[in-house]
């Protein structure tokens, strides 16, 4: 930490500020300028915190130099990490060194219709199934999704296919019944800062798609993965999804940059989520291919057999030439950047 | 609804829009420009949204036209609402032709520091005493609140004070203990999205304080509030609370103008918070003129008998002059733009 | 400025840093805490800006901890700045202790238009008269200013109204011809960062109104203003005029706690534009009256004598009733926070 | 065109806005609702525009459907266009199907400095050489480039190496030295709405790169392209820059949905300026490869002989090994997403 004193600072006020911090343990080293003083901290920040430092007399700025994360940061971590989904047998790796695909109707809505984006899935070379049961909207007269009704439907598709499950988690006490259908938790853009629900799946055992929340930066989002690993769970992914922006043209800001920094910044896996980020299916395959060349551990992807009838995101699913598309971006860029098809990893 | 179809669109992508909009029993107005061909649609918008119109060929655009709240809208509601906050007696209100100024600790510590601050409070004009008991906190190595405990000393301190007590509620699961100790909710900006807990403050039978979410719009606000009255309690009280933008200046930017804005759309109440906007205790006052001035129906402000021992956002909390600046601009701007102070119709 | 050294840095690395430092004559002040290196630096800022300390082996990053611009700086200059503008025994203030009011038509049209609006606005409690010659507009095929010939009518209106004026200037081929007609140079939000332009009017020997870039940060603005300073003039008055944000509701958003934070960091004065933050007439009187109460120098909004047939901003351009309550406002809030009617200082 | 109507319209109202609407050509297509009256316009937006149809009484909105820009418009132009860059024998392309890596310095220093960064860009691949003479810098004290003597050294290394060469122009009057010396005019991120400048480089007759400015939606974007258009030069490459948003990782936040987006909706190139979006040499090779994969026409780089002295945006210039890493992103990438090397296609 370092305090900025303001230019009118006396020698009393910093005095006083370096007897608070050495009060609780700190040292403090001054660097007396021509305009300002300014005070270098050390020893744990956590004390620090409690002296409010900046309500001190003469103090006009405190500075944060680490990292507010710890577990999940790549500093006492070097080696980014593999999250494996699935049951043995079946586990697919997400992480470096692979890709990994996965697609699924935005929302469940009968079986036939997710059996049949199941496969569509799978034939473009998905190895994760996603799915939503329940669905977090914006306005109350908008589908809420089907509920426990698509956790059903969803296992059963995932016994079908041999695909593990993804879907979203909304609320704390919906976290048991999900866990005992699906392979993987999902906490959405909106509950990104929710700090109960992080709590709540980080003890659920199962691992954790998290997304960023629309308007959250990337330390923001990775003291959210905290929150998780912080309950005894590492196997955290992490989702791009597109920031809030100025720019109408598409629904959120792709932050294509996120990919490299989290992976300097923290050792969990990151993918990228094209169709909520655009909102408009004619971007989804090159900013597929725009992710996997950046770097991303895989990319999450809407299809739907029937696009027109979708009762959640329509506009956005792929079907047809954009799949087809899609499935050779998939097969074809991952090599080029030293990437390993992630169903050749399966185990 | 409009309809805008590309430029490329057929005769038959036309017919096939009316045709599919009529089968819901709905009525479509065709304009055909010279370049482009628009479609207004007359009807149940509900029934229009199944339709996914966005997916249909030559379809390039679906814009919204009306309202996507009802409830909480001024359409059909002309004149603006009041809220009551508190029991028989006591009730203060917060709404047009009144100023409540509602003032408090931003987290409950102990008796003895929550009393002190709300005798600040009084003294300085407040008549609603704000406390958080429950604190989401962006790192999970920060002071998350004292929970139950700080409920029953804001009971107890609503008992000494006679003033109606406003606290967080941050999980679903924790509403009906804090129903129990206080008057009024409050849904904080990072749940404002967080719809199943909009649903369960709806249910629980007490006025309710809905924060704005810090990267939402006025729109999505407003349908949060909708989720809110949907249950069956329209006493919401929305309150702006800071947007966040590129300026780094300001922990947040207020947006002074949603207070209009707001007033325009909905007969909700509306009221601002230039503690959590500014977060710089030197920009309080100032705020707090600008919000009087602009026609807010309130402000809630932080005060803390010891910012520099404060266990959550000390460097904003009020005392001293500050605080005297503001009973001063809290007791003589509100006549200059026809407002009462809301002690005088306690009732 | 404060270098933060990475994690992995070796001792080298910090002796390499300390020695560029003092071989441009600054003092290097090392705090080696258990995870992370911090060196204060004490000298010359700009001899270490020409070190590009940023790509030296093992730094992390080079925080700077002083304010970029001197001559607008408060912190040489506590006294808050006021700025005349008029030629003698028409002189009006601009500064702290007063309350200027400017208005006038976004665009001059006509001379009937101009004096017109010159009359309804100097009826309403205006000091200052605002009108467009040349107009920087967004479309190539929207209305650009009648140009020269608007200049003519300008000061003739002028002349018959006894109103100092103050005209945009958008190219610095046009700056001799303008400060000839005109008692003050207002340089537009789009132009803020157009620094050839900057330096041209810091040079023409005339008062400058410096709007806010749309997306500037305040301490990119007031680098601006730094570069018309440095040309030698210091009568430089800023202007807020709303920022760019995900809020669509108005056209941009008024940053109203702008006025405050430049307040404390410059002795410039500051004044508001209500209308072109808004884009709504319906908003301009409430944000004026938030302008005045936050305790803004000034506001500068747009009058018409008839917005339907207004060649440019029709929509924000005030009328009847609104001007009433615009000047009763610009009446009577002023004294309420200590402010003296410009019209009462003019000299 | 589409007016909407407020809920409480009357006829006469609507009556009069079919009037005026008529008044000028207009056709005007009603579509009563229960709530609301929409009116389709059929004919001359700019006679519309005139109308200030937004302050008739009853209108509660006005929106443009089609797009405000024509020559660029990909509409009536559907193929996409190349622009050449570059004297007869070394004419360089940018647009579909080839791939143009633009490198070079951020500023010109020296003679030494320029050929040595032209040499590293050339053997990593780029055909067309960037160096800048004039930079425009937010502080007054930064170094603003060494002007027309700049000029001489590009026209010389140009001379050398047998590239063509690309210089930001910052001013209307430096036009013409600049447009002798190099081979394509820059018009900077702060310079996007400089209509002068704009229109003065549309008539320069050399080809224009016009970068994105930082907070310009892309149809703004578009807009400023179509002053450059209308002075008669359709030869506009576009460069996506980065957009300003809350994130702090990166310096600005770069928008890669803007490649298809612009694509979609104009015939002209556009390429990606990877090292200004991210500020840190770190991001520029998976940014650059993003950009590629994308389907972006180009990249344009800062490569610097020696970073630590660089006097201008050093810690974001390649070396080394990420040049290495660069140049083989440049020549695996293209033909993945089938683009052949601009190289192979000099004329």
């Amino acid at each position: 930490m370092v305090i900025v004193m303001s230019p009118g600072a006396t020698d009393d006020d910093i005095a006083h500020v370096v007897e608070r911090v050495e009060s609780v343990g700190g040292e403090a080293f001054v660097s007396k300028g021509v305009v300002r003083t300014i005070i270098g901290l050390v020893g744990d920040i956590e004390s620090f915190h409690h002296l409010n430092l900046r309500t001190l007399r003469g103090v006009a700025d405190v500075r944060r130099i680490s990292d507010p994360y710890k577990l999940v940061s790549r500093q006492h971590h070097p080696d980014r990490s593999t999250v494996w989904v699935g049951p043995s047998g079946r586990q697919v790796p997400i992480g470096p060194g692979s890709f990994t695909f996965i697609a699924g109707p935005c929302a469940i809505e009968t079986a036939e219709q997710t059996v049949e984006a199941a496969r569509m899935a799978q034939s473009a070379g998905a190895t994760i199934l996603r799915g939503g049961a329940f669905k977090p909207r914006t306005s109350p007269y908008a589908f809420q999704g089907i509920g426990a009704a698509g956790l059903k439907i969803l296992a059963g598709v995932r016994e079908a296919t041999g695909m593990p499950v993804v879907t979203e988690v909304v609320d704390a006490r919906d976290i048991e019944i999900v866990a005992e259908h699906v392979d993987m938790l999902q906490v959405g853009t909106r509950n990104m800062a929710n700090f109960g629900l992080l709590q709540a799946v980080g003890e659920a055992g199962k691992p954790v798609l998290l997304k960023r929340g629309m308007s959250s930066t990337i330390e923001e989002w990775l003291m959210a993965a905290e929150y998780i690993a912080q309950r005894g769970n590492l196997d955290v992914v992490l989702c791009e999804r597109g920031i809030r922006t100025f720019e109408p043209a598409t629904r959120n800001t792709l932050d294509i940059s996120a990919v490299p920094v989290v992976q300097a910044a923290s050792h969990l896996p990151i993918i990228v989520d094209p169709s909520h980020a655009a909102g408009r299916k004619d971007l989804v395959v090159p900013l597929t291919r725009a992710a996997i060349a950046v770097g991303s551990d895989g990319v999450i992807v809407d299809v739907h057999p029937n696009p027109e009838t979708a009762l959640c995101d329509g506009p956005q699913a792929l079907l047809g030439t954009e799949l087809r598309e899609l499935a050779q971006a998939v097969r074809r860029l991952p090599p080029m950047v030293d990437r390993v098809d992630a169903r050749e990893l399966i185990r």
